[in-house]
């Protein structure tokens, strides 16, 4: 599988994935991804920065250029899934990866639940319409949240927010990620929390991956 | 004072503010801000949208267009400060406004406390150096959580990254909003939390201000 990462201003994939010091290596006119597990390829504009703290001061036409490189000199090999992770917003780098990859398999959405977040995430599966992307789902993220010493639940930023706009707006809900502190401490520490512990979240992102699955090879999406 | 919401993606201010279905005023070729409350005038693209789940579809120089507009063509009349709310990121909106207004009195970098977050918040303030528009400083937000219930103090995004980075960087720290619930619905209920109540929130809020005033008045920044 490859992850490429087409938030060029805040390229955060090398951190979240542990591998921020990696380089790719470069030979004729092509470029290797990073390596992250043997079936995983990452690639990201982080690798290319000189340091981590340099802004990427770019407008739109230079954005669309660097994806496409990623996608034109990165040697990705075969791959069976290739997931472009892209920042908030319906700007240049949902537009590039749109027109510059013909047959999108789909969209994903993920959005937090409270309505300030919908608003914007409505936009985005709007915005997939125009462009003729396919929808696969709405995933809702930091939905509900536990209180880890004394079990209440705190809905910080609500729950259920995201599943309505779905079902509003006719595409799939593919499953929520609750908020977990863990979470926060996994990405910053390069430990993908996934990989790492039996736990709800890890629960929750497999019924996605079965949910995102299904929808590719073209059966119906359960709701959670 | 003016609020200018140049997200262009995802404007948001509207909603925040409980006014999302006006419309301004056009007189000639001006157009007029929406009044807030007396003091405070704001407009947004979010106030020119068909409808409130419309997609803006702009690459850079559209959206440079729009926010060239939001400065020339708004009727603001006498402000004693129009303040600009930015997406994330160092890309076509913020550059436009560096570009657009020759003397910003300042930035204002506003980060969470985890250190993904600090990542991107570090290249904003490089950002503003490569631009020479000054950095009033950094704000933690979603500083901090204690449960409502037990009283426990849980650090959801952990605590304290803003002001080290504020440190290591060289600029002022201005200040940490906790993270609270009750903001969340405040902004989906458009009623804006500093206004209502006495509270954390509404403290931080003013110790804030204070010090962005002190910076544009050529004093001191406090430290919290």
């Amino acid at each position: 599988m490859g992850l490429m990462d087409a938030d060029i201003h805040g390229p955060d994939i090398p951190k979240i994935l542990g591998i921020e010091d990696k380089r790719p290596e470069i030979s004729g006119d092509k470029m290797s991804p990073i390596l992250v597990t043997p079936r995983l390829k990452a690639m990201s504009i982080g690798f290319l920065l000189p340091d981590r703290d340099s802004p990427i001061i770019w407008r739109g036409p230079m954005k669309m250029n660097a994806i496409r490189q990623f996608l034109s000199d990165v040697d990705w090999g075969e791959l069976d899934y290739l997931v472009v992770d892209l920042p908030p917003g319906t700007g240049d780098e949902p537009l590039s990866v749109a027109q510059l990859i013909k047959s999108v398999d789909g969209a994903i959405i993920v959005t937090t639940p409270q309505d300030l977040a919908l608003l914007d995430s409505r936009k985005a599966v709007n915005f997939s319409g125009v462009l003729k992307v396919p929808v696969i789902g709405i995933i809702e993220n930091m939905s509900g949240f536990v209180c880890p010493y004394c079990g209440k639940k705190i809905n910080i930023f609500k729950y259920g927010g995201g599943e309505r706009a779905a079902s509003e707006l006719g595409v799939p809900f593919l499953g929520r990620v609750p908020l977990d502190p863990k979470m926060v401490e996994a990405a910053d520490n390069g430990t993908p929390f996934v990989m790492q512990r039996e736990s709800k979240v890890r629960e929750a992102f497999e019924q996605i991956v079965e949910n995102v699955r299904a929808f590719v090879e073209g059966k119906e999406v359960k709701s959670q």
